[in-house]
């Protein structure tokens, strides 16, 4: 089997190892959150361990990549299409070189 | 200009606004671990409001995309390589239908 | 001496170790969270790890003492008075075995 | 009825709420990685905003406690105790001023 992408890499990954069960959406969503935390670890103490951040921004997009499979929702699309939103909440004359929440522009 | 990527989308959206200066690794790995809980918030009283989570991991990925192009890496090709640790940690004839961590397999 | 609460048992502990100077409110916050993800982690996969679950909520709460000594405030405090916020918010006739956010009561 | 302590309060509040049913394990542990995101918000731009923190340290708190409660162990009791085996790991002659994991040290 010749697999040409990741989504069809997480696929065969999963099913190999009949894993499909236990990867409800809520399951998906704990595993993002604990992923996360481990991301920031990398930056918990004024320190910054990037090469350890690499691995574990890893981890978190392979969950939200096999949670976006579950939600039959392509990554990409899911991006654009709220980027596309987050321009209008954000006009770029009115947000630019600020941090400001969006109801305080 | 003709954006024909998400990684160019994402780079003009933030450029327009100069919000570079706000995108540390370690901001990014912050907002990453906020949005998280934004989707996990989905799922927090045993309901699942799966439209919801779609909007919320549109914007964990969104963080996701923005720290792997400040690492200066590629989010499949990451995950692609973690998938291949992951591989040998997990071997799909021990870990069958299991959810143990690999060192209890 | 004698220490007679977590309090004094904890500040004991960050002094003889010189630790104050990690233990910026951001840093204990994003402590906060790590081990609330931790403490997640033994509800990862359908299943239920209480032992490890009192270990790790042991680790939450003492990053959330230790932050409350920082700002200055009363834990037990803090949460009765919030508390107060929440009964309003959440009247008892109109919450009652319902798991809704309060906007939607 | 006379509330005295804030274990008794917040009983109070479930019970008067018809909460329990919600309040499994698993979604107080849930809760409080959501709130501990809510808290890391503060922080999330390299600004701060401590008044909102206390708010957001209250309602992670609450979440422990309850946890706490339905774990049937006692809050200081469990910190303490960790602190004993805390102590071991990061012995004070050792740790001083140093940020590191007790396995580097």
């Amino acid at each position: 089997m010749v697999v040409t992408t990741v989504r069809e890499a997480l696929r065969l990954f999963v099913s190999e190892r009949d894993w499909a069960q236990f990867h409800s959406p809520e399951n998906l969503a704990k595993s993002i959150s604990i992923e996360s935390a481990e991301l920031l670890e990398c930056f918990q103490w004024d320190d910054e361990d990037l090469y350890s951040a690499v691995d574990e921004l890893a981890d978190v997009l392979t969950y939200c990549f096999l949670l976006a499979d579950r939600l039959d929702v392509d990554p990409d699309a899911i991006v654009l299409n709220k980027l596309k939103e987050t321009r209008k909440k954000y006009p770029a004359d009115k947000a630019r070189g600020r941090s400001d929440k969006y109801d305080r522009l």
